[in-house]
């Protein structure tokens, strides 16, 4: 059945929401094929950032009240979510759809840096943040990245690795302990 | 059954524990008896650092390779283990025996805050590494000390906050996300 493909629907949970189509009353089923239907031909990547959009352009690059000069580089659209719900970042993004990863035959050129390459030229950025995630591969692509932007008169920056807000020591692995013990920050 | 209030030995642990002493042919419950006897009488507070020790100072403070200009200030001895694991750290640690915690009658006199003050003036300290838990108590208890030694020429420091060693963003919450980003690191 088709409705079990979906994430966190489970054969149960499939079965009991393929009774309710069928018995439905109203136009709801309806509505929802509508509603999925739509939103697959509406919804496609931001020309500039990768980022989910409506139009050619998606809302965050839209958006003129937003920092120019800041550009953050994450490496799937989803990241662009968690780093939103903080408020705390009020500059644009830039995901590049994947990262390097020669063990599924992922290389630079499989990526958005060329696009990245040209929005630097194109617009006055001041600083990048590098918001990889903090694994092998996610190192590799931060760092040939910024092997190519070095010689600019660029910032470049990545996400603190540290011990989690609200977390003792004990829940932190070795690695973090080390990162957060080197990384430590004045008072 | 005594057994049962070991952390980790449920009753099902305590009942099998507890027919193998009774079935042992051999002294195995007796020397077990007698390491856990003398470990107790053995094992004490560090006079200096509050760690566990045999003898008056602990293996740490009575290395004479590690550095005794930095010290790094721990909610409990058990949080210099996962400290020391990291190898990362070459000074010597202070344990203050818990946080400043009004709901729990927890105030400044009860933790070993008089005793890091003495050892401040009695040792040649270049910098205080703050390395409490991130919640509401840890980070009181570090702004507590901060502002009894601001004005000495002491350098303070604590803990990166940020995204673990190995992580990716969808891992970590938003507050650690918006510390990750104001921590931001140079390249």
């Amino acid at each position: 059945m088709q409705l079990r493909q979906m994430p966190g629907v489970g054969p149960r949970s499939a079965e009991r929401i393929a009774l309710w189509m069928v018995r439905a009353r109203n136009d709801q089923p309806e509505q929802i094929a509508r509603a999925i239907a739509e939103t697959r031909q509406a919804i496609r990547p931001c020309n500039l950032c990768g980022f989910f959009a409506a139009n050619e352009i998606c809302e965050i690059c839209a958006d003129s009240s937003r920092a120019t000069e800041l550009l953050c580089v994450v490496e799937q659209p989803t990241d662009i979510l968690p780093l939103e719900k903080t408020g705390a970042f009020r500059g644009r993004y830039h995901s590049l759809g994947g990262k390097i990863s020669p063990l599924d035959h992922v290389g630079p050129e499989d990526l958005r840096i060329k696009e990245l390459l040209q929005r630097i030229d194109a617009e006055k950025i001041a600083e990048i943040i590098f918001a990889l995630p903090a694994d092998v591969e996610g190192e590799s692509t931060t760092n040939y990245i910024v092997d190519l932007l070095k010689h600019k008169p660029i910032s470049l920056t990545r996400l603190a690795r540290g011990i989690s807000a609200g977390g003792g020591l004990e829940s932190a692995d070795e690695l973090t302990l080390s990162a957060a013990l080197s990384g430590r920050t004045k008072l």
